[in-house]
């Protein structure tokens, strides 16, 4: 099974492709960048949602859900959005299908003409600030801290599984506030809530810092963004929190009476993560044998295989083992399937990337011991069968903080502090963060970009504690002031 | 605050209207027919969501994902199926956007029509089909037991927030099988599956049984039902259950390999629920204060109101209580808010249906007590602080049981045996079930709707308990040869 997916060296977009495929995470549909994703994958999917929605409902918010139409005139309101969203968007203009003249299926029936086209959202800024104007009045209905889990779809020409699709899933907050600070604050928090759980559940280590004025969210006053380094040395953006100013509430008109009974206009931030996250997931730990998943996300965490076959003592013993497995919480599955080999299960298990194998044979049940296999360093044991549901719960636990230190050393060692073009051109080329001065001009931005496809991932919160901090410096390609380093990289 | 709904009697329609929009529950947007669902519906959904995925899950169903956008010529592919769905639905023809020639706003770009227009999924069994063919090849892949929580769009004409809307949520199980027995069996599963969640959970009575040929879901060899009998005396059909034959598989040409390497085609049931369901939550208890929630979906089970201010001697007597509840699983809400009074928030509380009221003051404080104020019967008494918690605890179940009670009294008390169209028309006139003989033809069954209004809800599973079975009859029409009662209501 391992065999059938192409390695990294060989070609590592494959190798992703092969991981998605063969690990039965999403397929392809007859509709254009529209993939469907398989129960495993929707499983992983399941556990990112609940555990963010916890942390999304521990500060403070609440869920809602608004129409996934939304009028085409919406998007024109706002100048920026309008720019950045209605160019590639999937168009509603007839509500009714009719049989065909010539008998053969069935047509669009032109009297069904809309009169006014519906655009299927590809993000809810609009229809949602035209609501909030309803549902705020004065300062005692701020803030709203509100949260969506939709589907949203942007009509992309060039699209992979999680990574970019047409439709796609996510959350979107959209928030209110009666000041600029606390809308910025609320920002900024949010971004936090993303590195605290990628993480933390998703073992990526990340830089947290602002978007350059070009890369921000169209409509958005400031853009903080969380970074990751993939394999392959692209960083791949995996969440972002926006500090919309009042250009939302200005665009459709939402005001507030505040404390001393004066009308002002509402303060916003919106801010998202999306299955995208599955493919930083996939991308960050996988190996050429299949998936690597973080203990903490894996819908099985722990799989139990009977060598060669089940019988009943083999049973009890497993029986008793899964049982207190669980009551530890850990999700455990026994494959007690006859008419598949061993060997087959192990290459199976692999790829899906299930985090700890055990198996147990008539000879390790005479010596009291179990075959314990790690899917991350594929490393084997013999462990006493005395005391393996507390074994096994520490290995969880130091498989997710090895997969976290893995992919931290792979950042730190691909992330350069670099001074000229040439260096420059050479980490961004090879992979790799480049932590360079830039002039803080759109024009010399773009023009790294033309040169070497790279750009702006984010301007860091804090210098990055890996190297010492210089302070001011000179633009990598002008040679102009510069006042900090930013972060330079090939994208997804 | 109460004062300000319409009452039962005097419009029921606007009534409801009223607690939908006093309560919190949804309001309308710019879109026709798609409501906003606000947080406090909202979390009722997710309540209702949550439970009814751990029962799909504890039957053996795994979660997955499919495009909302299906290409026009699926829907062609089944007679029965296109003839149902492909009439009222949204097309998408375009995929882009342009700037208006005449610079205002955005207008449909002309060059970026699609080649074949593409539907929002009325319902998903089509594009589902289409992928289950790349994934059943032998009776090894089967059964696959597959859920999906989606959003669906039909366009409807006449609206009504939950209860009927162009947009809304739902979930749709989508199973395939190797044998017509196993499918069947499915089918019958999940409609027990919904019935024991609507009963247990949502304190609703139901009657469960098969649709009629004519009232069956389009591309559906046979549709089980529950139905429900609102206030009003109307039926809410509240979930359905479709075995679908091999239509689909016939349709997609889905086959697979028997035992004996034989090919077959595949057989296969959908079922689902949707947000239809919290027009039926709502409406079965509700009065008019407001709504009324069974507790078990109540996102706050209990409030606590301390009178007629918080201070810090009643605050730690309420902490103390808070702490108990909550660790016995209760969800408790203090509402320390001094700008309001304790009468406008007791009918702030009654009007969003939250099951128990305690009410604490100085007075209680010094007798050991508080009051405590139940939603359904709107009962108060004073009741030992200590253990106050168990008592609530209790309470709550109570009150679980009595909405049951209640509402299955109110349902029998109207479903009337009629054995002449003279009581049939004023059963079915007045409100209620009429359980009468029906000759099985659908031309009697379209000229009793044309008559009365009345449809056929259902053909019960099991002869109706409260009534003595008494075998076959005479049609209440046409006094033709019934083999059993059935079901006959005005309905939703």
């Amino acid at each position: 099974m391992a065999k059938e997916i192409t390695s990294r060296s060989e070609d590592y977009s494959q190798w992703y492709l092969d991981i998605v495929n063969k690990a039965g995470l999403a397929c392809n549909s007859k509709v254009r960048g529209c993939p469907v994703i398989k129960p495993y994958g929707f499983a992983i999917w399941e556990k990112i949602k609940a555990d963010l929605d916890r942390r999304f409902k521990e500060t403070g918010h609440v869920n809602a859900y608004f129409p996934l139409l939304i009028p085409k005139s919406f998007l024109s309101r706002e100048a920026a959005h309008v720019e950045g969203f209605a160019k590639e968007c999937a168009v509603v203009t007839h509500h009714r299908l009719m049989n065909a003249p010539d008998g053969n299926g069935v047509v669009v029936d032109p009297a069904a003409k809309l009169e006014e086209e519906l655009i299927i959202r590809p993000t809810s800024e609009t229809i949602i600030w035209d609501t909030y104007r309803d549902w705020i009045q004065s300062y005692r209905d701020l803030p709203l801290l509100i949260n969506q889990w939709a589907n949203v779809l942007r009509w992309e020409m060039r699209t992979r599984p999680f990574l970019r699709t047409a439709e796609f899933l996510w959350q979107e907050g959209h928030t209110a506030h009666a000041t600029r600070a606390e809308a910025e604050e609320e920002a900024l928090k949010m971004v936090h809530v993303y590195a605290d759980f990628v993480q933390d559940m998703m073992a990526i280590p990340l830089y947290i810092g602002e978007k350059t004025a070009n890369e921000r969210f169209a409509g958005a006053d400031n853009t903080y963004t969380i970074e990751a380094l993939m394999q392959d040395g692209k960083a791949l953006q995996s969440g972002t929190s926006h500090f919309l100013g009042q250009n939302f509430a200005k665009a459709f008109d939402v005001k507030f009476l505040n404390q001393n009974n004066k009308e002002e206009l509402v303060w916003a931030t919106s801010w998202g993560v999306s299955t995208r996250l599955m493919g930083a997931l996939i991308m960050m730990h996988s190996d050429d044998e299949g998936l690597v998943l973080p203990p903490k996300l894996a819908p099985t965490q722990v799989v139990i295989i009977p060598v060669p076959k089940p019988n009943e003592e083999i049973n009890n013993v497993v029986d008793e083992i899964i049982k207190e497995l669980r009551s530890k919480g850990v999700s455990v599955k026994y494959d007690m399937d006859k008419k598949k080999r061993p060997g087959f299960k192990f290459a199976q298990y692999e790829m899906e990337g299930v985090p700890v194998r055990l198996a147990i044979g008539k000879r390790d049940l005479a010596n009291g011991v179990i075959e314990v296999a790690r899917r991350d360093t594929k490393e084997k044991k013999s462990v006493d069968l005395e005391g393996i549901a507390d074994y096994v719960v520490q290995l969880l636990e130091d498989i997710q903080i090895n997969l976290f230190d893995r992919a931290k050393k792979f950042r730190n060692d691909n992330t350069h502090k670099v001074d000229s073009w040439e260096e420059f051109f050479d980490v961004v080329s090879n992979g790799g963060f480049a932590y360079a001065h830039w002039d803080g001009t759109k024009e010399t931005e773009l023009k790294i970009k033309e040169l070497t496809k790279a750009t702006t991932r984010c301007i860091p919160l804090k210098p990055l504690p890996q190297f010492e901090d210089d302070g001011e410096g000179k633009c990598i390609l002008t040679g102009k002031h510069s006042s900090q380093r930013i972060l330079f990289a090939r994208a997804y």
